[in-house]
């Protein structure tokens, strides 16, 4: 196929065609991921996660900034949740990151929540594959909020930043979705605000609380607005990827299994199931359960008798 | 079954009993739900959500006082997410629920957060099949905090609560993850405090601004902790209840596709998929896959033609 030559090439409107169709749930995206597949797993991909305001996208920039110095070529994809309620917060993050934009190197990619949460995270992590297999270096993942839809996406990546900033409590209480625990790296961003010792003790009080002392993530203090230790953030996720090559190595085959095989697996039966079924029927199918005629169980059971035999 | 008829009767540690099967994947608890099924269907079925600290529990108690006064049977399903880090919030939360613990009309139930996402609401919607077929009225879903995870929980329900509290603009800025969208009441609670009309104000434009005139959802304002207001409450679940049969009906069979069939498919396929593989080979798959010698789409259709031969 020549759009999978054209991806292998980083062309970046191949890429972005690609996306499209894997965010379309279209039949030509896995003939595409089929063949673009052997040539994906070399990047390194850093999920960027924290409540809206913490300064993510600004660091995102700055962290794209550096890493560019670095000859590196680098790929981001911006997870965004459906609500329009936080669609102007997201616009203005997304502008604030066009300092890359017209740049060749780096490809900016937005990917909205559609259906199901696993339908998500899977069409980001095909994202990521196209990205991959375009050459990208570096593949920067980030969500616009800490939502467990958010939480699932960042976990396709090999390190984990969360965003913090000092000041606001609610902060610390927003982090419950299962933050704290997959956290590689915390970052203090707007590390000049008066309240960052104190942000900065409160939090290392809670990882000591809820964490073995040995797997205490690192905090960094950043700010994103000058750029000031961001570079010191790049080295920490440089020295990250080079040291846990066999942690990262035994965690990217549990994605594969949870993310691409399991999900797969999911999407081609349903596709299976549902195509031989007519609307009328599987109406029918949910009425009989609705009225209590017959249950779930008794019909999924038949549902796979059919898939068996078809 | 015996458990099955004891169920029926109402009988608390069967139902009990039931859920924890059911928490557990244990085959047994198909059956039982095979044989409760029938006589499901018939509560209403309410979801409360909200940041810590709005009151929901407390607000929770009082509702159930009322419905208790009304001579309703209650069932509660409380869904805690498995962070360490929330221990103490959550443990608070139950004990203020405690006033009718003791109560026989009152089963009280937490649910966790385990594995996949779906498997939660799966084996929430699953608990809920178990509280109604025991003969509750009304079954309460509340949920700890307000992240993506906890949202798919909540729209098990028939009618959603969504607690909000004055003074805390980051309250609103949380409704991100697509709650805004889900609520059929707003519950300002905490309605003494003196930002009150403010809230409600900002609340009110928010919803002007992101949905249709018909569809903005009512705002109720109550005192959870004096019980102001909160009858007030009640008879606005139990108009709606009333007005909205026909809703609830489509709504209902919505969810007998997606979460009970769907999911139930996928279980099912899971189980017959891995209990013929295994865990060597599997591995041998995920090797293949990682060291890109085949691709994950490839290994998935292997794997549903086996299940086609099983």
């Amino acid at each position: 196929m020549e759009i999978v030559q054209e991806i292998l090439k980083g062309n970046p409107s191949a890429m972005a065609r690609a996306i499209s169709l894997i965010e379309d749930r279209d039949d030509q995206a896995q003939e595409i991921l089929k063949g673009i597949f052997p040539y994906s797993g070399k990047s390194v991909i850093i999920g960027i996660t924290g409540a809206p305001g913490t300064g993510k996208s600004t660091l995102v920039d700055q962290v794209v900034h550096i890493f560019k110095q670095k000859k590196k070529k680098v790929g981001i994809i911006a997870v965004d949740p459906t609500s329009p309620f936080s669609g102007g917060a997201i616009l203005g993050d997304r502008i604030r990151m066009m300092r890359h934009s017209s740049d060749k190197d780096v490809f900016i990619r937005s990917m909205a929540t559609r259906g199901h949460l696993g339908g998500l995270s899977k069409a980001s992590s095909e994202a990521i594959t196209v990205l991959e297999a375009g050459g990208k270096d570096i593949v920067l993942v980030e969500t616009v909020g800490v939502g467990q839809d958010e939480v699932e996406v960042v976990k396709l990546a090999d390190l984990i930043l969360v965003v913090l900033t000092p000041g606001t409590g609610d902060d610390i209480q927003a982090f419950k979705a299962g933050i704290m625990e997959i956290a590689d790296v915390f970052v203090l961003n707007k590390a000049d605000a008066p309240e960052t010792e104190k942000a900065e003790r409160q939090l290392k009080a809670m990882l000591d609380l809820g964490m073995d002392q040995v797997d205490v993530p690192p905090i960094v203090k950043t700010i994103a607005t000058t750029g000031e230790n961001v570079d010191f953030l790049v080295r920490r996720i440089e020295s990250f990827a080079g040291n846990q090559k066999q942690k990262l190595k035994a965690a990217r085959k549990k994605r594969l299994i949870l993310w691409m095989l399991k999900d797969t697996i999911h999407e081609k039966v349903d596709q299976l199931i549902y195509q031989n079924i007519k609307d009328a029927e599987l109406k029918s199918y949910v009425d009989q359960i609705y009225n209590r005629e017959t249950d779930p169980y008794t019909i999924a059971e038949s549902f796979i008798k059919k898939l068996k035999e078809a």
